[in-house]
């Protein structure tokens, strides 16, 4: 086993009706919020209302930005970071996705130490003061509610990264999956793969670290065992609040324990296609990480056999990359580029802006050239 | 899923030679600290010395206070809580197992609130203000390294039981599994039978959690894996490593998400037989837990179906409660009330102390009466 810090400070308050101790939580906090949201769906569940009559009733002072992408972008975190600093606010509340909660994060980073997101996001600012962050969650899927993990993109350089620091783990995060009950089928099933993508970058990190895979493979299960359930029952609380717990361990550090790196290739690529298509983020790992596989089955045979013995009884890799890529096609997720619209003529720029952007994973032992970033954009392009 | 509370802001420092940042980082959090300790196994290992030196070249002025017995009681805690109010420390540093650890919690209690122990353990005191708590790890076993419980004895009033409050969370803990290397054979196998107990607890208490029993059968396995390769192996650092984590797991909230609460009947009468006998901690716990099984089988058979099936691959509930008293003893442990030299001639007086304690567990659902505890002394006692 490695040497590890395992930290994760986030109060979680899950299940119904936890939003109704919002207001009391965040008044011990600071007097004025800068309330941060997506663009709509948190209008029709009830979370921005619930979460407003809570700072209402706590008597605090509210500033609004609303209007963050589904990938999310640096313009707007430094739009509301400036919005935050004239209003003089003294924390940060995003209701909605990972979406929200990341652009939050680097916000309350931009306000406490007077930066811009694009350095924060490059690790050219030494964090010493960010605003507590409170998270009201209303999509099972990116764990941002419970990690230090932020991902934004800068359309301008053509990036898009995660970039994490302990000041950015949220201080509270309210989770009833009540919200996600009308979250519509192909954001549920995205959700569903974002999570199992999750367990799968720790599972293939660097390192043995046994327990970790126990809790990936764990997480993995239940994900595969909840997720079909859920699509044919999307107004179902205890299976939306299953898949919700899910997602939030599988990136809050459990799974990572032990271990030197996750690896996060398959993360890498995927970001460039959001990059160049805007496709959403868990559509663009669907295709992504049963390519990575087939072209990494020479180096992580071992792990895959350990992973299919575990989750199915059956070490075979063939059977259980297919079984992978069976499962996200299950979830109405896209396992080429040929099922969003691409094909071979996008082979170029994908490349390309792979090979720019230095697409190379976190595992020291796997480390992506450009040969292996070419030939699993022929993988993400073969017949289905 | 039951409504919960996730949080555990523990910072948690694992590996070979993490107690080498201890100085610089106890050095932030005050200037005079109460070292606390047992005694004798940290002088042997290294612990005490490498905390000392630390403590000393960050130029920190040290009370000491040793002698923590292993089934710790409230007289030592306030004992070394007056020190520490004398010698005004800031914070408490605690080295060893559960019992130094447990009993350090309580002392930063009594100087930051000026309260008694006994007051402290009973829920009597509002607490505010708590010493910031340091733990240095040297045996796999109770988990209080990342958690919020103490369990003191209270010899006089014959009482002995956990008490836990969020502010009595360790802010760091080092946890070096080297330390661990030269724990003999028999504390060695009460740690993992310790923190398999404190698996089951969880396992069988109030609600639907499918993730915390699945994480709860991943430690389980993970014991039962590492468990007897390390009896054959006492100084290997991976399995001490795989173990030392596997423990703080055990009983760190990971396992409780979901549920309305553990159980812990088993441990409520465990803490009898070491009131009445000295009984070590995990050694009343290999003599309780089979017992309860088969007392409660047909209340919580559905429970240990579930778990044989995949522990085992075997829904036979019988074969699982035979499955853990086997390896429990294979652990070098004890399974009946005769393997620690009592017989039918004590019935009287565990049955009568389990009774004034009211020892019944705490899920509501399979609370112990008075006939139940009858019955299960009767189990502790039948022939093996």
């Amino acid at each position: 086993m490695e040497n590890f810090i395992a930290y994760n400070p986030t109060k979680v308050h899950f299940g119904k009706d936890v939003v109704g101790t919002l207001g009391k939580t965040v008044a011990g906090l600071g007097k004025r919020v800068l309330l941060v949201y997506g663009k709509g769906s948190v209008l029709r569940n009830g979370s921005y209302q619930d979460t407003l009559d809570q700072l209402d009733e706590a008597g605090l002072e509210i500033t609004e930005y609303g209007g963050i992408k589904p990938n999310p972008v640096i313009e707007d975190a430094d739009a509301a970071a400036r919005l935050g600093k004239e209003k003089q606010v003294d924390l940060v509340v995003a209701v909605g996705g990972g979406s929200a909660i990341d652009t939050a994060k680097v916000i309350a980073v931009c306000i406490g130490e007077d930066c811009k997101a694009w350095d924060v996001m490059k690790g050219r600012v030494d964090i010493k003061k960010t605003l507590p962050i409170i998270a009201v969650l209303t999509l099972a899927a990116t764990a941002s509610e419970m990690n230090s993990i932020a991902v934004l993109q800068n359309d301008q350089e053509k990036e898009k990264f995660g970039y994490r620091h302990p000041s950015m783990f949220p201080t509270h995060s309210f989770m009833d999956p009540t919200y996600s009950c009308t979250v519509p089928p192909e954001h549920t099933g995205y959700g569903i793969v974002d999570l199992i993508a999750h367990a799968l970058e720790n599972y293939f990190g660097m390192g043995e670290a046994s327990l970790s895979d126990r809790f990936a493979e764990g997480i993995i299960l239940e994900a595969m065992e909840g997720g079909p359930e859920l699509m044919s029952k999307l107004e179902n609380y205890d299976l939306r609040a299953k898949i919700m717990w899910a997602a939030s361990n599988a990136l809050n550090g459990i799974t990572a324990s032990g271990r030197a790196s996750g690896d996060f290739a398959s993360h890498a690529i995927g970001h460039q296609l959001s990059l160049l298509y805007d496709t959403p983020h868990a559509a663009s790992l669907s295709i992504t990480f049963p390519a990575w596989m087939k072209h990494m089955k020479p180096r992580i045979g071992h792990r895959l056999e350990k992973l299919g013995t575990r989750l199915f009884g059956d070490p075979s890799i063939e059977n259980t990359i297919k079984r992978f890529e069976e499962f996200f096609k299950s979830m109405n997720c896209p396992v080429r580029l040929q099922d969003i619209g691409l094909d071979q003529a996008n082979w170029e720029e994908i490349v390309t802006l792979m090979n720019k952007n230095n697409c190379q994973g976190k595992n020291p032992e796997n480390l992506l050239n450009d040969q292996d970033r070419s030939a699993i954009v022929d993988r993400m392009l073969e017949p289905n």
